[in-house]
């Protein structure tokens, strides 16, 4: 029989059980959040439509998204997020209630490019509100941004922020730095020559006055200078293809500088710069009026400065946010970017209805939060669910030994029962490498004087350290408890603090 | 801009919001049961390497297989079961340890022909035990056994069965009834003529005398009739294509038919007729001992004939199973089909390694078991997570509303708040048709006296009817208690009996 190679394709990964227990802990508490909040949970299937995830246009779009082929021959794609497949549902079933709350929560793939940490199917955590606009609508937004915090502090991620801004701010800075709505710059391609080297090919092309965001967006990852050279005159990085620049004049750059200045952990104290930078400006008042108020009935029901804090320089990559948009970065780790982010999309369903329905929400980007998560040690990776290992010593006694482990687990304690046939030492070391606390030994002696041995694993010391009431049963050695076969469960109940 | 029709590929479904949460507490507690068991989680991609899921052959296996195009044109497939990733990981990761016992949880794909409740995704719950034979390996079949009770008692489906039996034991019956190793058949096709009309072929072909368990495996489904006729001479059903016949004589099916016979809800019975039947057959008395040992070590754990019968009729469809095999039929709705299947299978992994690599497992259809016990009125089908619907009847008091929503959620109570601008009947209808148990009123009246009216909905009737001791709180009239402001959670919380 010929043999495959056991392989995954590039970008994809296995969730091996240390991982996957942990990424299940993540997801447990964040639906408990979810459901608290009274969201709904959702499932759609993998695939749709190749149409429905592109919209009418979109040849950029299809080219992040794995296409599936068919019996039938038609044209079907993996989903690349889970907000298509919300829009789609909410335009297919007329019975849903308006607002329609839901949370989802599934893999994704996305056919870019797989770099360190960026994988081509990994896991969200969606929440959105959908069907609520006007004032109404600006309480959803409080509430996303409160379910955001919620989350965070479920999760234990330690001091985090919610950040939040305004696309139509943004707009207004357009307006206040005299950026046109349109911009003529330069576009640089890397082409093939004829001799099969490569050269740069510079054409000159138009691009919205929005393009500025775009590049805004790059500011924590590329650092102020870098930016400021991108919205003037390009730069050429080392090593890299040129990068063209925006053409925008020193003046230009000049008030985009004075609005990314405005940084305040207070939200009032940004709140009160804004309208001094903004005086005057036509149709400032009001949008950051709206802001504002997000801000107030933020501090009402207790969202402080310390999780939520307002911040300009937010853009967002995504070209479908129309209102408010979030993100959240874990304050000690910083270099994972945001690990929940969203905004308010009020025009994306009607790709489907041509009725609007406004929508807001946001996505916790679960693979990258187990990496951050990971690195700061606060997420417990333990291969092993199971707390006790009967071990299988003596073959005449497995009946037994069965005996013991469904009794542990009827009394509520996840045991598994060693079925190899191995020797006693390997039989230990796979307790202590799979980090299962305690390890019941009865051999041929033990179970002739009705007795079983407790033994207490590196992964057990540490529970049974802070018990101090060992009296009940006898310790025959330093982490080693001998207890009459009957009171078996009633001990190791009692060390592993049950 | 052009609309696009929001629609789902043929086969697919969505899991709307009442499904998916009965589907998650389905997941939730057979996933508590494997943990209990000690089993440690697993997650595998979606996509994997065609060779990877077909083997070295197996044409007929491609075919239910969704292909995906990659941006590299590797071949590429979605996962059409656990199992084969299962086997692909064992093989791939040296520093798993062995045994290695996980479950997983996820969706599959086949490109079947879709019919009424077969879907071309679905949800798929698998446990299994790789890496045990021998000895040793009888009782990793023995907990597999226990775990698929386990699980069915803990999703609480009613009265069911787990049938167990043994590929071996079927071997025994080949051997008892004289079927020799390869049969002489006909198979029949369906052609194209010339003139565009179909006419069918029929050709002489061989087959293995394992086919008989092909047929066997109908009995369920067509009846024994059928599949006698099946066994010998064949027949045409009407309507449908023309069915060949295995040339067995009419001893052989009847010997067949005697082993067919032997029924009875005690496993005890079932073997000691057994041993009649095969008495002197050789190389019998070693498999009976071996199904034996299954059932007293299952009777000795406290798993009597009420929930574990032996059932010689259980071929099951797939080629791979070597050793004991598994269904599970809810005695109420028997005409699902089994809901948790599966066996012994020793030579998956060797498509990978040349190494063998022996496993036993079972997996259970979610989608099939949650469309059983939604027939049985076994779970419940609530649309709504929110158990309390904050009204919003007065704008300008919207901000008391919020503080409201947000109390009652950090007190755990799952509370929507409603932000449609719609009035106080549809607000209301809101509460009932999503089935929120109850519903808090605040206009302006209640307000300005300091206080808020919480409305029993049809749902929360049910729960009210069974708390007696309401004399804390006014109740202003029948399922309406008006409260001070101030003691709004208490309430709520007592009258949700939390």
């Amino acid at each position: 029989m010929a043999t495959v190679e056991p392989r995954l394709y590039k970008g994809l990964q296995d969730y091996l059980p240390d991982q996957m227990a942990a990424r299940q802990r993540i997801i447990d508490r964040v639906r408990a959040v979810c459901e608290n909040h009274g969201y709904v949970p959702l499932g759609t299937p993998a695939m749709e439509y190749l149409d429905v995830l592109t919209g009418t246009g979109g040849e950029e779009a299809t080219k992040q998204i794995f296409s599936v082929n068919t019996p039938e021959e038609e044209l079907l794609g993996l989903r690349f997020d889970q907000t298509v497949p919300l829009a789609r549902v909410v335009a297919q079933y007329a019975t849903l209630p308006r607002p329609f709350r839901r949370y989802a929560c599934s893999q994704v793939w996305r056919a870019d490019k797989p770099e360190k940490g960026r994988f081509r199917e990994f896991g969200q955590f969606d929440f959105d509100s959908v069907g609520i606009d006007g004032p109404a609508g600006e309480l959803a937004d409080v509430e996303i941004i409160a379910l955001m915090c919620d989350a965070m502090r479920a999760l234990e991620v330690g001091p985090f922020e919610v950040r939040y801004s305004s696309r139509a701010i943004l707009g207004l800075l357009l307006k206040y730095a005299g950026v046109p709505d349109r911009l003529a710059t330069k576009r640089v391609t890397r082409v093939a020559t004829a001799d099969g080297k490569e050269q740069f090919v510079t054409e000159d092309v138009w691009v919205e006055g929005t393009d500025v965001f775009r590049v805004l967006d790059k500011l924590e990852k590329v650092g102020l200078e870098k930016v400021r050279k991108e919205l003037t005159t390009g730069y050429k990085p080392e090593p890299g293809d040129p990068i063209p620049g925006l053409g925008l004049s020193g003046e230009q750059v000049e008030r985009i500088e004075r609005f990314l200045a405005i940084k305040d952990k207070s939200r009032t104290v940004v709140l009160t710069k804004l309208r001094g930078l903004f005086e005057g400006l036509e149709g400032a008042a009001a949008e950051i009026d709206r802001v504002e108020r997000i801000s107030k009935r933020l501090y009402a029901i207790g969202y402080g400065d310390d999780c939520v804090t307002l911040d300009l320089s937010i853009a967002r990559g995504l070209a479908y946010y129309t209102g408010p948009v979030f993100e959240t970065v874990l304050l000690d780790a910083p270099q994972y970017g945001s690990v929940c982010s969203g905004g308010r999309y009020d025009d994306l369903v009607l790709r489907f209805h041509g009725e609007r329905l406004p929508a807001v929400g946001a996505s916790i980007g679960i693979d990258r939060l187990l990496a951050a998560l990971t690195e700061l040690g606060r997420i417990g990776l333990r291969k092993s669910i199971a707390q006790v290992l009967v071990t299988t010593m003596d073959e005449s006694l497995l009946d037994e030994y069965l005996a013991m482990t469904f009794e542990l687990r009827r009394a509520g304690v996840s045991t598994e029962i060693f079925l190899a046939k191995k020797g006693f030492g390997k039989q230990i070391k796979h307790a202590d490498t799979q980090e299962i606390p305690l390890s019941i030994v009865c051999g041929s002696d033990e179970h002739a004087r009705g007795v079983v041995t407790i033994k207490e694993m590196s992964a057990g010391k540490a529970i049974s350290a802070q018990i101090t009431d060992h009296a009940a049963w006898k310790q025959t050695r330093p982490g080693q408890t001998e207890v009459p076969r009957g009171e078996m469960v009633q001990a190791v109940k009692h060390l592993l603090g049950m």
